[in-house]
């Protein structure tokens, strides 16, 4: 018995699957759901099933969502001729978090990376070009990271996009708010100076 | 939309009940299960409901098991007069990857902690008196962990053991193999010390 019963073992390996989860962390995982009362972990089984019956990409951003319009594209009070573009629902949620933008959004799937086989054709520059023709976008947000790639696809996404709508503008790159200057690296500060405002 | 549809954030809460994992690793594992095939997610979900469903006590030893008697107890090559106390099956696994030991296990199931509210009575305490009678064990090996709680957990453990087995052991504590000892902290070395053998 080097290892645990086989159902115990099936349970780690898909655990260990998930991103930042190794052998180690899985079996704690796995462990745990048979601490727990068969009910709960019924409903955890029930509740991913669920999720991931529900769950597609909104007809309009491309954003995840449980209705065919996601819940920013079906609010009638967003401003449809602004759209923010981001790598993934994740920043789109994260930006609704901070609260005052009123526009739409737009999903790329990713971000241009030649080294892991994404280019331009693996995202959905076509769809968005749709989009901001069809709604008369007026301005286009690029919100994707300041990483190299993200960088690289701001850069794509701009290009094409200058061709279909009036402006075209980037997020601020700076000192997050309520962080102390001597903890930003030195490229933050760069871009901090860069992008002052007058005050 | 400051929050994922309903049936992810569902899905975010779960995987948050999880041991060290909080809510953005939650949030970065419901979005993996998304851009998994549906199938593989039933899979997921099904091993889940169908370990939890085979998972119990083994009869003997206490350990989980997905059979009345796990597969060391019902192993008729191991020694049953030589059982090893341990807290956890997740211990009695450590030390069968090790190899050697051919003796059999009892899980008591955790270990004392009047602080979390684990008392004598919490542990399987009298299930273990109940096997080494019935047994006729000739020597109990105390592996429970060298923390405070681990340490107070073999001394209780050996002392009940005494009145029943003619030999009680405690596992060695020393400075692990393949490791340097400048790496080990003050109190390891001291039990290498203590704990030194003719050589």
């Amino acid at each position: 018995m080097r290892q645990y019963p086989q159902s115990i073992e099936q349970v780690i390996k898909w655990f260990s699957k998930l991103p930042g989860v190794g052998y180690k962390s899985a079996e704690r995982m796995a462990l745990k759901l048979i601490d727990m009362p068969e009910r709960e972990v019924d409903q955890f089984a029930q509740s991913m099933i669920e999720m991931k019956q529900k769950i597609r990409a909104c007809q309009q951003c491309n954003g995840i969502s449980d209705t065919q319009l996601c819940e920013v594209c079906a609010d009638p009070m967003r401003d449809k001729t602004i759209v923010c573009v981001v790598e993934q629902s994740k920043d789109m949620i994260a930006i609704e978090r901070g609260g005052g933008y009123r526009g739409v959004y737009f999903v790329l799937g990713g971000k241009l990376s030649p080294i892991n086989g994404v280019g331009p054709d693996e995202l959905a520059f076509d769809k968005l070009i749709e989009y901001v023709t069809s709604a008369k976008v007026v301005e286009a947000i690029l919100a994707t990271g300041s990483d190299v790639e993200g960088e690289a696809t701001a850069i794509y996404a701009g290009r094409i996009l200058r061709a279909h709508v009036n402006k075209v503008s980037r997020i601020a790159y700076g000192v997050p708010v309520g962080s102390s200057l001597d903890f930003a690296d030195e490229m933050t500060l760069m871009k901090a100076i860069d992008g002052r405002r007058e005050y």
